[in-house]
């Protein structure tokens, strides 16, 4: 199988990360649910996630990284916690339906207000517009670190200046980089970070969190046990448990402890120079191509997503042929993206995504290429 | 290792599991969120697992069992998706931190009033109170189905048939029952079931869902990415859609269908039957060690655990002894469940629970008694 679908989730796992979840499941109790050497090493592995994703961010508040299911979730509790009736947000017409649909849900049921930065019909943000969006009462500036569609990075600069310049919090959605981009959370400017473990991380699925900047708040999104302060009837203050509620995933953060592992050692500059000299070489073959319409920025730095479209084939139909003709796995649709699609014109049709990772090679680029060849003619 | 720690997870898990977990994290993508030989694998997985807990628990709607990281979220999920403002609640004295605090939290914000059925000093629920708990606004019953400290079951025949004869909502938390005790849910009256994999049903950790019987309307507590309708401002209305947001875990939820197999296989009557034998080897032979205070009432049918505390010996104290001196993980402390202790008097020091499964042995529970009568001399 020609695997392509690496912005879904990545299908090929680092050995070690498998091991260290079978490991996890043979000997591992619950983190924080006795003290026995069964709890005590669910407890140093969690932990150790906890501090190897603090690093791999540049975060040195490891506490403060908290554990959720995905980074659904994780942009579920920061819009969730931070948000109050009244407040009015920007965000773009990158953001996926994680970042939208929670907006949207807030918007319906506490009145908060919401903007979205526009993008062209290249698909490129007009950060001109940041200006005229604010508002007295904009309380969060949230962004995709790239756009799960075209593969393009967001100026989390611009955006971070913006937002320091004007007190918002900036909540970076990094479902589709972490791991594959480096990430400086604290020089960057960000204030909430949201990943998830099993894209560039390269971690078990049911993995993902959020990282807290000290001094933001954020109100429980969920509550239950903790393992600490049981008689306190409010989820306590002190972090992670702050938001983190019931037994954890202790199997797959083990694979997602090992994972962090993996790309600290590797290097997270060497994965994305191997991931961009492929998605080159996958965009420069697709020049030869006729009938294909790629969509998205290409003068810059970016993630390892193409979107593009093949003259007289319907995406899911194009799929399909690319599945059963040639054992290429890609997406077809419209990838959680609406206001993106809306923005490129692809909102009746959708496109077809390849995204490559660490694992693609350069033969997979050209068979991928060969097939759409192929299919062109 | 002897461990007696199975009420916080289940160490040992069936090899099948483990197996499956392997298999999917080698090779499975993202279910619903493309359509090659890879996502199709996912997607077949998850809805196995979702139709062999449906048939676990003679629920006939396996697109109505939703998938989340716990119970604690499953719990989250029901009561905040059901509770409006000015509804009132009745709960019990067993109930664990999973229901209370996201109960304080909804009376806190949405002024929803909580009533606890009380629990005697032997930890019986007071069953003749609950017509007199009754309000014209009472909109949902809720109830642990065993509570994690003393074992007890339910009366769920009596808390159901209460339910219906006023037309209110009847929530189970079988977070200590599925896998070890019978269920079924239809036939006991049960609306709402919110359960754990990595319990009884020894599934992976990260893995747990709710059930959610036709007619009951459920808010959606998290939105984002469905795979499906993606123009859809909402959060879709169809299940399991509708309270699943962003990937799943795919990994862990073949675990989990392959634990559920297993269970099916092996029949959760002689789990049940294994389990029950001993416990009451284990509370028999407590009688012969001095100094022991058993929590619970012993008159009827019960999940396998058992809280005690030993004369002169604090729980932490205990458990460290057992751990150390023994190598036996038990858990001690408030377990989560602050108003059973104060039924039982225990709040200030807690006590030692020792908690059984299918794995567990007679001579683990022979070793246990032993340990326990040298540190009562």
């Amino acid at each position: 199988m020609i695997y392509l679908n690496n912005a879904a989730t990545t299908l090929q796992k680092p050995p070690c990360v498998i091991q260290a979840v079978v490991e996890a499941m043979i000997g591992q109790g619950s983190c924080g649910r006795g003290s026995h050497a069964s709890e005590l090493t669910a407890a140093r592995t969690v932990f150790h996630t906890r501090e190897a994703l603090a690093r791999f961010f540049a975060f040195p508040h490891p506490e403060r990284v908290v554990f959720t299911a995905n980074a659904t979730q994780a942009l579920n509790t920061a819009l969730w916690g931070l948000l109050k009736p009244g407040d009015h947000v920007i965000a773009t017409d990158w953001d996926h339906n994680s970042v939208l649909r929670p907006l949207h849900a807030l918007a319906q049921t506490t009145g908060v207000k919401v903007d979205c930065l526009p993008a062209d019909r290249q698909g490129r943000l007009e950060y001109d517009q940041l200006d005229g969006l604010l508002r007295p009462n904009t309380r969060l500036l949230v962004g995709t670190h790239a756009s799960n569609l075209t593969g393009n990075l967001l100026d989390v600069e611009r955006m971070a200046a913006f937002a320091k310049q004007h007190g918002l919090v900036f909540l970076l959605d990094a479902a589709q980089t972490a791991g594959s981009t480096p990430i400086a959370m604290e020089e960057m400017g960000v204030h909430l970070l949201a990943f998830t473990g099993h894209k560039g991380l390269m971690g078990p699925q049911g993995t993902g969190g959020l990282c807290v900047a000290p001094g933001v708040e954020l109100r429980s999104l969920l509550s239950g046990g903790t393992g600490v302060r049981s008689f306190e009837e409010d989820q306590p203050q002190e972090y992670p448990e702050h938001l983190e509620a019931g037994t954890l995933n202790g199997h797959g953060l083990a694979g997602l402890g090992a994972a962090v592992d993996f790309i600290l050692e590797t290097g997270v500059e060497t994965i994305h120079a191997h991931e961009r000299a492929l998605t080159e070489r996958f965009v420069q073959g697709l020049w030869d191509i006729p009938g294909v319409t790629v969509y998205g920025d290409f003068s810059g730095d970016r993630a390892p997503v193409v979107a593009l479209n093949l003259e007289g084939w319907d995406p899911a139909a194009a799929a399909d042929e690319l599945s059963q003709g040639y054992d290429i796995a890609v997406r077809p649709g419209i990838h959680c993206a609406p206001r993106m699609h809306r923005c490129l014109g692809t909102q009746d049709t959708g496109c077809l995504r390849f995204s490559f990772g660490w694992y693609t090679t350069q033969e997979d680029i050209d068979a991928a290429l060969a097939a759409l060849k192929e299919m062109a003619q």
